[in-house]
C-alpha cells in the first residue's frame, strides 16, 4: 500500500509498530496512535493549530533545566499527573493519600538534625513547627526512614526558582531520618499559596484560558521506607482559599492539616518562640510494598543516606 | 470540591477550562483533557511509563534547533502530520495531492534562475533534470509563482543536517519563479532514499520498536500562488523500494513520478550531459483558495520574493 489516505492511515501507523519487541511498549504506542488520530479526526485540527501545538511542545521542552521541569508542570495542570497517581493507587485503605510530586523535587535533600530550622534565611515568614510520625498501617512506628521535605517560601517561590540558588543553596528543603518512635520534627516558616511559574508556555496557557495559576499552601513529603510503597504526598494548610481549585488538582481531604496558631513561649522541642507561631501535626501511614522513589531532578541530587 | 478522586478528576479538569475566552481553544483543550485521561485510564499508565514520557518529550524539545524540528519528526512518524494534512484536504478533485512538510524546510530558498544546477558541490550523485509546470485545475498555466524546492543529497542528508552548513550554505534547496507558460526547470542530482535522523529521541523510538527509519527518495515542492491554496507536497522517485513503507506515511500514488534514465548528450535546456542522467517531469495543479504557506524554520529564512 502506497496510498496513505485518511481511511487507511491510522491502521497503517498502528501496524507499523507490530514488530515492537516489548509487548507493553507495543500496546502503549498503538493505543497512543489511535488516541492521537482520534483527536485529530474528531477536532478537525487545522494546520495553524497543529503548528501551535508543535511550537508549544518545543518551547515546553526548551524551558526545562536541571531545576525546572515544564513538562511535569504541563502534566500537572492537565490533571494527568493526578490521574496517573490515582490509577496506580487504587487500593489504599488506611494508608496516607498520595498526590503529585510536582516539578520542584530538584535535589539537595541533605540529612538534617531534628529540630533544625530549615528556613534560616527567611526573616519575614511566620514561624512554624512541624511534628510528624511515620507508621505502618497498624500504627507501628517505623524507625530510620528517610523523609524528604520541601516547600515554597512565604513569597511563593521554591529555593530552586530563585536567582541566587547557586550561592544560597537549599532552603526549606531537607531530609530527616525518623527516630525509634518513627518521629521527626523541624522548624520552618508557614508556606503560602503561590502561583505556578507563569513565565513559560504552561503558565501562558493557564493565563490565556482564564484559569487562576494558584496552588493552596502545602509542604511536600516523600517518605521512602524499606518494604513499603514510597509515599509521595503533600500536607495542605487548612483554611487556604485555593483548596477547592488547586491548579494541579492535587488536594485530597485527608491531606488537609489543621495548622494551629500558638502563642506558647516555647515550641514542643523547647526552642524559644516570640509571638505567634504555627503547629503542624501530621502522621504518615505507609502501605507495605516496594517500588522506586523518584530521583530528584537536578544535577545537585544527593544519594539517599 | 477538594477531593480530586479518579472518578471526579477528569470532570474537574475539563471544567477548569470553562472560562477559556476563545471557544475553539476551549473545545480543543477540553477534548485534549478527555483524550489524555482516557489514554491514562485505558492503559493503566505506570509511574515509570509516565516518567519515560516526560523525559522523552523533554529530550524531543531540547533536540530542536533553528535547523532541526524533532517534534515535527515525531508527529510525522506517528502519522499525525499526514492525518492533519488529510482532514484539511478532503476535497481535492483534480488538484495535486498534498503530503507532509517534513522537518527540513529550514530557509535559504533564494530565487534562482531556471536551469541552474542547485547541487553544484555534489561530485558523486547521478545528474537529474527536473522540468515542471504549474497550472490551475483547468490546465491554465500560472505565471510568476514562487516554487520552493528542497531535497536530500545522494548520501541521504539535507544541507542543513551537515556539519559544514554554516560555511557551504544552501544546497539542493532553492526557489524558482514560473515563467509565462507556468514552467520552471533546474538541474540537480538524483536523491536517494534515506533514514530520518536516528540520533534523537524519535529515531531511538523507531529503532527500538523495530521499524525501519527510511523514507523513499523524493523532492519537496512548496508551490505558493496568489489566489490558490498553498501546495505542500513531494514528488517521489518511481521504483523506490520504500514507497510502500515510508516511515512518515507520506506517499500517495499520484505523487510518484516515473523518473527516466536518459543517455542523450544534451539535457532539455541544451546543457551538455555525459553518460546517464535522469529526467523528472511533473505538473502541479493548484486548487483555488487562500491560506498561508508555512514559514521556513530557520533564522536564515529569506522573505518571499
Amino acid at each position: 500500500m502506497t496510498q496513505f489516505n485518511e481511511t487507511d492511515l491510522t491502521e497503517a501507523v498502528v501496524k507499523s509498530f507490530d514488530s515492537t519487541p516489548n509487548p507493553r511498549a507495543k500496546f502503549l504506542l498503538q493505543e497512543l496512535v489511535k488516541s492521537l488520530h482520534d483527536y485529530v479526526s474528531k477536532t478537525g485540527l487545522t494546520f495553524e493549530e497543529w503548528d501551535y501545538a508543535i511550537d508549544f511542545l518545543t518551547r515546553t521542552g526548551q524551558k526545562c533545566t536541571d531545576t525546572r521541569q515544564e513538562f511535569i508542570l504541563l502534566s500537572d495542570v492537565l490533571g494527568v499527573s493526578m490521574l496517573v497517581d490515582a490509577v496506580n493507587h487504587r487500593d489504599r485503605e488506611g494508608a496516607t493519600q498520595t498526590t503529585v510530586l510536582g516539578p520542584f523535587y530538584v535535589g539537595e535533600h541533605k540529612v538534617t538534625a531534628h529540630g533544625t530550622d530549615i528556613s534560616p534565611h527567611n526573616q519575614t515568614g511566620e514561624k512554624m513547627f512541624v511534628q510528624s510520625r511515620v507508621t505502618d498501617l497498624k500504627g507501628k512506628p517505623l524507625a530510620n526512614v528517610p523523609v524528604d521535605v520541601w516547600h515554597a517560601d512565604d513569597d511563593g517561590f521554591y529555593d530552586s526558582q530563585k536567582p541566587n540558588y547557586d550561592e544560597v543553596g537549599a532552603s526549606a528543603r531537607a531530609r530527616f531520618i525518623t527516630d525509634n518512635d518513627g518521629r521527626f520534627f523541624f522548624r520552618t516558616i508557614l508556606p503560602c499559596s503561590y502561583p505556578i511559574p507563569t513565565d513559560g508556555p504552561v503558565g501562558e496557557m493557564i493565563v490565556q484560558t482564564g484559569r487562576h495559576p494558584m496552588r493552596p499552601a502545602h509542604v511536600h513529603f516523600l517518605v521512602n521506607a524499606k518494604g513499603f510503597e514510597p509515599l509521595i504526598t503533600h500536607v495542605f494548610i487548612g483554611g487556604d482559599k485555593y483548596l477547592d481549585s488547586d491548579v494541579v488538582f492535587g488536594v485530597k481531604d485527608d491531606l488537609i492539616a489543621k495548622v494551629e496558631p500558638r502563642n506558647d513561649p516555647e515550641m514542643p522541642d523547647g526552642t524559644k518562640a516570640s509571638g505567634t507561631w504555627h503547629l503542624m501535626t501530621y502522621e504518615f501511614h505507609l502501605k507495605p510494598g516496594g517500588g522506586m522513589a523518584p530521583k530528584p531532578l537536578g544535577v545537585r541530587a544527593t544519594e539517599p543516606a
